[in-house]
């Protein structure tokens, strides 16, 4: 008889964006042929709303047409991932900031960190990465994760089984939350209690917070002096305005011991409908048997990639380089500008009401307090209904989040625009 | 402290093809200078050759064009696929084989069975759909592997700890192999013990062997007296060439309660590169808690789908659905038969030089035995250096494989040619 995962079934309600769409669902079918004028805007779930670079269009054009020619076909790629994205992304992403690709006889500085290829991992996703990242440390870890957070970090260990059941408030037992509220500027106090498996996100979605490097300096310590593992998420780092602030944690001495990174074409470079992210596994990266021996953690994670995954679209990987080219830096660089063009006018014009506002001015992500002590689902209901505008309400990020909700920068400016204005009458 | 998933310590050796092109870098080391005069074939690693069709290539050039502009772009899709694609696939794989779409007041026949769009998965691959299903079943289940089989079937259950370790000939304790030989054509009996989750592929990677209805029929009956799960690949339905041969599982009564079926474009249409595919998870199908409590497996996989996936690319999936118009059948038809040519002339020449070859009429891989009584690296490895072709050993794909080469029709049909008459040397 077979048995199911029983952890699916510790899982509470839906995942969160698939129960925004069913209020959404629910909203228009009550105001059918009531108020039908007014159009929804969503500053909801993180989705971009600009066209892609010409930059990368035209290259994942001409892709596309090799694909239908005998010399320019591409069947199954390196399951890693092509050497000439790996390249841009060493040469882009990391070398202007201190880490540089590996040169043998090269000897760097002290905060001279090199990269090899066989670091990085091109694939489909981040959420994929992210969630399949913690199947090759043992069941056993500790995990402590910020509340707030993206539902993936959370959901990926109950699945695994890492987790108890959750309690009244939707915690899970055995997980050490950190809280992220506005006393610690949402920046999550070290763990009191022993933890194993950090996962760090900045800039932070859903509150928009940033780590200097004093921040992350504190955390690679922690973990160093654990012998932890910090999984960083920054798919936000291209949303940086601050020139001190660090885009990757390898900007830390020592992070490469004890830290995977993760980065996304999808907000960069809109690439959230053509699919493609990369993960850093670095090689002085050590995990360990319970019986005290360090494993090197990349062959292991290279062993589940070969296993599980065929590689990411060759078209997407082309369109991926095209965004280091310097045309498409200039252009991904204006679309940004857009959005970061929203964030501040979200900010300025809710700040003007006289709500409080948190994050997006080094991410796309604004963090409001709810008028009134409105509950996150109330005042996301109360949007939905009065104004026709979508937020996400903070509580689905975690209890920690209640009292808030996330709006995002990635509208069309003119409907942010009108969406400010809708504020207005609420 | 963290700890590693010490299941990924039980895996053998690297990864079936990273030792082929290990071996070939070795080959292509040691011959520099020498032989280079030669070029070397691949009938190894089942990638395709022919490039994509033209209604493929239309398609996705105008997905890419759409989406450098504000009305045609595309951001996040359905996690689950586009509805264009997975009508597309109910349409033209299922309904003319009996398998309709869901009509509500439509009463079908006996062997009629409806599918609704819920149940298609799209995704980026069948090498992640099958290696990631195992995961929303318990680690208790006892699994039913053939022997010889896809890698993947296997590594993932040993990764997830559904195994203890592997025995000298590599088999893993409380797996249950179902050898597959020529004296059962290749065909797996029925297990004596009891199994929980049964891996069948056909038409068969390696083997070439394809399933009658009686077979599959028997296969069904047996999940459904014993509560246990059939994990069904169907990546080679294409190549399927004999009328009678069912191309689903899901021709068979019954099979919805208890099957789940992977296809894929990579192979169908020369997507390896482009990355489709889909899995089908009927609504019928139950798994169990310990309690005994029936658990609905379709809403189960869909959490996962929607926790740890982010859709498939919106230009591959546009792809997809061209492979279901007029012109698109047309064209990837004749790719096909170029393969099946491909077949047809490996199995001929074989034969007539004294081998004993399998499969290949149904299925684009051919099994051939190794003469001389050698091993099948032995007899790569002499095909390697001897005549410069490669193809895949047998034991790679089990114990039972040994003394087997897998042949695949993926190459390009001069190449194939020139293999032939270089195999003739040996």
């Amino acid at each position: 008889m077979v048995k199911i995962n029983e952890n699916f079934l510790k899982l509470q309600a839906g995942y969160l964006f698939p129960e925004i769409s069913r209020r959404i669902r629910e909203h228009r079918r009550r105001r059918t042929g009531t108020r039908t004028g007014t159009k929804l805007i969503s500053l909801g779930i993180g989705d971009v709303t600009q066209p892609l670079a010409p930059a990368v269009i035209e290259a994942m054009k001409n892709a596309v047409v090799d694909m239908g020619t005998e010399a320019g076909f591409h069947g199954y790629g390196p399951e890693q991932g092509y050497d000439f994205l790996i390249d841009a992304i060493i040469n882009n992403d990391y070398e202007p900031r201190g880490v540089h690709s590996h040169k043998p006889n090269v000897v760097y500085g002290s905060s001279g960190i090199d990269l090899d290829r066989s670091e990085i991992f091109i694939t489909d996703g981040t959420k994929c990465d992210i969630g399949n990242i913690q199947e090759i440390f043992g069941l056993d870890n500790v995990v402590a994760i910020s509340d707030p957070v993206y539902p993936v970090y959370v959901d990926s260990n109950v699945m695994a089984g890492r987790t108890g059941q959750p309690d009244q408030n939707g915690l899970y037992e055995k997980i050490v939350y950190m809280p992220c509220t506005a006393e610690n500027n949402f920046i999550p106090d070290l763990p009191k209690t022993p933890v194993d498996i950090i996962y760090l996100c900045f800039p932070n979605n859903p509150t928009g917070a940033v780590a200097t490097k004093e921040i992350l300096s504190r955390w690679v310590d922690f973990a160093r002096t654990n012998k932890a593992i910090i999984l960083f998420d920054a798919a936000y780092e291209a949303f940086i305005t601050d020139t001190d602030i660090p885009h990757s944690i390898y900007e830390i001495d020592g992070a490469k011991e004890v830290a995977i990174e993760f980065r996304s074409f999808s907000k960069t470079a809109g690439f959230t409908g053509v699919r493609c992210a990369f993960t850093v596994v670095p090689k002085q990266l050590k995990a360990y048997a319970k019986d005290g021996r360090a494993v090197e953690v990349n062959p292991v994670w290279n062993r589940r990639h070969n296993t599980k995954f065929n590689g990411a679209s060759y078209i997407s990987q082309v369109g991926a380089a095209a965004v280091y080219t310097p045309q498409g830096k200039k252009q991904c660089r204006k679309i940004i500008d857009i959005y970061m063009a929203n964030a501040a006018l979200i900010r300025q014009s809710l700040t003007k009401l006289g709500y409080q506002v948190y994050g997006g001015i080094n991410a796309p992500y604004i963090w409001m307090k709810t008028p009134d002590g409105l509950s996150s689902w109330d005042f996301f209901d109360r949007l939905l209904t009065k104004a026709n505008v979508v937020g996400t309400p903070g509580a689905g990020f975690g209890p920690a989040g209640e009292g808030y909700l996330r709006l995002t920068a990635f509208g069309k400016p003119a409907e942010v625009k009108e969406a400010m204005e809708r504020f207005t009458a609420v």
